[in-house]
């Protein structure tokens, strides 16, 4: 059985190991693959859209998702499951719907309110150590998902609010939803944005972001842009980004999550 | 079987990589599990303190860890055993003794001075490759800690000084043990300490840090506070810690490990 | 089976984490160890040259490394088998070579190009998840090299410059090679390169780096040298590095991958 695992823990301290510590001692068979440790701390979005990216590539299993700043508050901690038999653990904050969403929404929600399903001691601060851990690993080693509490209306769940652009005549108000590690940018378009205003391969494209202008051109991949040149294209999951072959274009034009690029078809 | 894994490695180069690579082909079968490679460079008494908190919430078996600034001088490299039974791999220096001394104190002492359980050639830079994970491989895999090499008297084992509190009437002089991810600043403080000069939830709490002065709220939990608001709160290894609601303690006071907080109980 | 992974991904994305789980979609019995992740984005040599390093200390399996600044061009997708039977999955830049090279060099070599191994749908910019990943998965669950595509002349594929350096009278001119979370500095130096202008343990030598000179003493570990001063070694992996007691040479000398640096025997 496997068990996913995404956070904003990040890898300098010990909260990943002990989480990893925590399952293993519940369900020593268990296999746990951490999706990324890297979420920004508290950044909720950020984690949501990556884990509907990642998971479509992760084996069906216990989905524990945890980027909790309200961790202590009266928010509710949740194990849901999708239409396809995916069980999510996290947080009611947002962080673990759009995943579910993309996998045949929500069939079942549970507040996890047994405390036989959690470490004997519950602290305040580390409900990922206390809490989503043990729960996840409980429900790896076959605990039946209505052992771990009283049933929640999907209804009532917290919901993130997506950034929407404005498409225009011959402009797109787009927002950067994530810059990697690379420095490319993600942005909230998908291609058929792109397509209406009627941007193709090969189009160059004004960008503007934080007060400057540039050009990029509409390309399928790195390749087709010489060095330094900026690149409009689909990333590799379906989203529009920005890159500049061979450096960062998260650099270039100074941007980072939540910022505004402004595409603007170049009349010239 | 399972080995715990701790350094101050970093995840940059391939030295855990390396380590997980010695130890799966001595034990294929035996699950690591990496509590944290973050400690800084060098860092003894955060290893120290790191390793006696996460492994409470690790399995029982062989707890690797190596924070060893003085690899390739005559400082010993030591195989323990605890009185729970867990097996403690890594240098003579201190690191390995806070966890020990917290699972009922040491109960055998040997160091690693049988070449059998060594790779064939030692070099004098990287033991944790050479020495520390074959020695803790052997030992996962059925290795009897006797033959790892002579024993050695448990008072003769090097020891570490941990910082004390200075207690006054309604003061506390407090040293930063550690900061984590999210900026929340871990003190050589205890829930009696507190006690002791009468700080109570909801009472202001003056901090003082590199000439400047705060005001901190004694709270439960991050959702206690306003955003923003100081709070001063047992954390989730029962440590006072001062934290600040959606945002980094470490960088609003601009405090690190090792520097000093005066804690006074606001008489207004 | 055992897949071991080098990339430049960094663990700050789902970039691995998302590899892992396509793997174990397609193998769940696996063992992934992971080399690094840290490679500098793109740096196809310290790749290079980090994958022929740590592979000695891994299990025979398949070796699955990705630095391709080239994805989306025409650079061909690799599967290499070396005369020990370790098999390679990875990008034809050069990346795989000096490892295999190192295992007695290559027996065979096949390009991707069955569709059969690789996800359905290949994105321009991510062959790491859809077609390497998916590769190596395969060939460790016993998938036939052969299988995988057709087979490539091995003089045909790309190979990497590995700077040379200059060895003169009592003059040896040298490249960083790699920099490690110590501040440790690699260069591209063996030891019989400081025998070659008499270079012995306890001699003083100058280093020239960027424009600055320093005095390092030629030494066997770190322990040999007081805290603050700079010693010549031979590094765990058998490479000549520079190095500080308890600090970081690199920070001291201001260099990084691809500077030089001037050894001179100092004649006082």
């Amino acid at each position: 059985m496997f068990i996913t695992f995404l956070t904003d823990f990040g890898l300098e301290d010990d909260f990943v190991g002990t989480c990893h510590g925590v399952m293993k001692r519940l369900a020593p068979e268990v296999q746990i693959i951490d999706v990324t440790h890297g979420i920004r701390p508290g950044r909720v979005l950020q984690g949501a859209l990556a884990l509907a990216n990642a998971l479509q590539y992760m084996p069906v299993g216990v989905h524990l998702a945890i980027v909790d700043p309200g961790v202590g508050s009266s928010r509710r901690p949740l194990a849901l499951r999708d239409a396809e038999g995916r069980i999510y653990v996290g947080p009611d904050n947002g962080l673990l719907l759009p995943a579910a969403d993309r996998f045949g929404g929500l069939v079942e929600v549970r507040e996890l309110a047994n405390p036989a399903y959690a470490l004997e001691s519950v602290s305040r601060t580390f409900h990922g150590r206390d809490l989503f851990s043990p729960a996840a690993a409980y429900l790896a080693a076959g605990v039946a998902l209505a052992e771990l509490g009283p049933p929640v209306d999907p209804e009532a769940l917290v919901r993130l609010d997506t950034p929407v652009p404005e498409i225009g005549q011959a402009k797109i108000r787009a927002a950067v939803l994530a810059v990697d590690r690379f420095g490319n940018i993600a942005l909230n378009l998908a291609r058929e944005h792109l397509d209406r205003v009627r941007i193709v391969p090969g189009m160059r494209v004004e960008l503007a972001a934080r007060g400057n202008r540039y050009y990029a051109v509409a390309a399928r991949t790195f390749a087709d842009a010489s060095p330094g040149e900026l690149i409009l294209y689909e990333d590799s999951y379906r989203n529009i980004a920005v890159a500049v072959s061979r450096g960062s274009a998260a650099s270039l034009l100074g941007v980072d999550e939540g910022n505004e690029i402004v595409l603007t078809v170049d009349s010239i």
